[in-house]
Parts: C-alpha cells; structure tokens; sequence
C-alpha cells in the first residue's frame, strides 16, 4: 500500500486495531468483519472496503485471522518504527498521558516530562523522570526527540510551546485548548477536545 | 443554517472560536480570514468559505467582528444549550478534565465525579464533587444527566460502562483506549487517542 491513507481511515484502523487486541486477550483467533462494524456502529462493506486496501492474508470462511490483521494495520500505520517523545506539563492531564502505557504499543515512547514545579522535578512518574524545563534543549538534543506533548494550562501554551520551539521540539501534539502561533517548519496537532465534543454534543442533539 | 454541519466544519469553528476568545483577551476587534488561515495552517478560502456558511453579520473591508464571530459560531454549534455530565473515573485524566474549566464556556457542565476508591469520595476537585460509583444511578436521576465520561482504566472500561448504561447513561464519552460494546440506543463517541496520534505521526513521517 503506497499511496497517502486518509485520517478517516488511520482513525478507523486504529479502532480494529483495539478490537483485535481485545480478541487476542480473549483468546479469540478470528474475527468477522460483521463483528467489527457492530461494535464500532459502521457498516460492515466499509469494514470490508479498509481491509481490502491492506496487504492482508489470512481471510477464511470464518472471517479474519486476528493476529494476522492485527500485525498487517501495524505495518501499515508504522508501529514498528517507534518516536520519541517528551511530556511538556507535568499535571493531571501529563501525568495521565505518561501512565498510559497503550502509547507505547502504538510505537509511542514518552522518554520524559518536564515542568517548572520544584516538586515535581526528580520525581518519576510511571519509571519517567521528571526534568526541569530549563533543561529540555539540552534533552532534545541528548535523547534525540523532536515530539512534544504540551500539556500545560491554555494561559502559558504559546510561551512554552515558543521556548519548546526554541529548544528544538519540531512536532507539537497540543493539549492546550490554543491555537498556537508557530514558525514555519514546525508541525502541530491540536487534540481538540473540545470540538470532539462538540461533534459529539452537536450528533446526538438531532 | 439548518443542513447538518459535518465533522470537519465543526472540528474547525471550534478552533476559529479558539482563536476569536484570544483575540478577544488581547483586546483587538477584528480579524481576517488570512490571519485564522495562517494560525491553523489552511487555506484562507476554506476559512471564507466556513464562515459564510453561518448567518454572520459584521463582516468590514477590515475583517471580521470578532465579538460577533464568536457569537455566531456559539450559537451555531449550540453552546448556549448547556449539557450536564458525569465525569466516570477520578484519576490523573478525569480529574484533568474536571480541571478543565474551558467545558463551561463550550456548554458542558461537569456536575460530579464518581470513582470507587474510598479516598477519593466525599472530596472536591474543581469544587466538583467526587460521588461512590454505586450512587450513579441514584445522580443520573436526580440531577438529570446522561452523559458520562469515562476515563477508567482500559481493562476495568466495559464493565464500567454496563454499569453506567444500567444507571442510564445513555451517551458516553470514552477516553479509554477500548471499544465499547453497548446496546442500541446508547451512543458512543470515542476519544481516540492513539488514532489521533498516529494521523499525526503518519503525516510527519513522509
């Protein structure tokens, strides 16, 4: 598969790729395309059509072989080839993201947080030391990461996210509820939760 | 405007009014589709192109009104019809988004959070109140709410939400890396994570 995947899809495929994790832990060995737009509230032929696009082998009479379909969706959205990212925040929703271990079955390896709170500097959440911001371009450049996860309340984003920027974080997943203003060459994925729920809010008021 | 807004219109106005509520704190009383262009990276086209789709008035050689666009967008997307909601799960990302005071000003009233640790019951976070999972039935009534976000941890996520559709939670916000097997009738919007991180990954990965 070569050509571009659309977000639609990545975001499809990483919802079979849940589901079939679910099976293996159930120790369940296939997996009907059926099951799956049940579960996920789809149509089955768009199940069917995202499969197809995939280099996939191990389809029988009675469905998907799981593990198979599960290693296929990791191949094709680069599992295999794990990033390196750094938390910017170390608060309640940063000391979330580093206990969420599915990250790095995703290919996602927080290496540290970082946080201007004494208290918090030296400490380890989940086994991730906990740096001083000050200190993140020194990281950066050590520990040869480029993502950050900007978890910092929406007041202080663009003064960090511009000090992030400084320090050498090229791609920015953006927690804040900002928009940030940053230079060219620097990429930035807003979490919009907030529109997420709007989407949501605005689907089940019909 | 009565056509159904997609996804990505919606997911978009909600970044405009990102953007319109820091205009409106650093005081400035215009704005250009060029410049909510450039902050989010699109094209200035498509940003006319989603304005003139809502019955916005107070468009000026100079720009847009921004008290206005804010309004527009608001009333468009509905925050002025206000939602009642559950937070289920009071760890690091349940108490984040109870933390979250922006809900509010986007019409999402986080009334209590529920969790089944006695620690946490009985406290206040945000001066919200932390409830025993077993009331939640007993709160579903009383203060009117169906909508629960869960934020339980992914191995604990289906059976907390039998539990919460049991207790009449009828719309559920799922944070946990799971998907949900609930009955028809009852609405899911998945807060894929991962998905959403790997979109961003396989973009800067080409």
């Amino acid at each position: 598969m070569k050509e571009k995947i659309s977000d639609k899809v990545i975001s499809r495929l990483t919802q079979y790729h849940c589901i079939l994790v679910d099976y293996i832990k159930k120790k369940n060995y296939t997996i009907t395309s059926s099951t799956i737009a049940q579960l996920l509230k789809i149509d089955d032929s768009q199940v069917r059509k995202d499969i197809s696009m995939l280099n996939n082998t191990g389809k029988s009479r009675v469905g998907y072989d799981v593990n198979r379909l599960k290693e296929t969706i990791e191949k094709t959205l680069g599992f295999k080839n794990p990033k390196n990212a750094f938390i910017i925040g170390a608060g309640n929703l940063g000391t979330a993201l580093a206990k969420y271990n599915d990250f790095e079955a995703y290919g996602l390896n927080v290496m540290a947080l970082f946080d201007v709170d004494k208290e918090k500097i030296g400490k380890k959440i989940n086994s991730k030391p906990v740096f001083d911001i000050k200190e993140l371009s020194e990281y950066t450049k050590k520990m040869n990461v480029e993502i950050g996860i900007l978890t910092v309340p929406s007041d202080f984003a663009q003064e960090i996210a511009n000090y992030a920027v400084k320090s050498k974080i090229n791609y920015i997943w953006n927690f804040s509820p900002t928009v940030l203003d940053v230079p060219n060459g620097v990429e930035v994925w807003n979490e919009n939760l907030m529109g997420n729920f709007l989407q949501f809010s605005y689907k089940i008021s019909k």
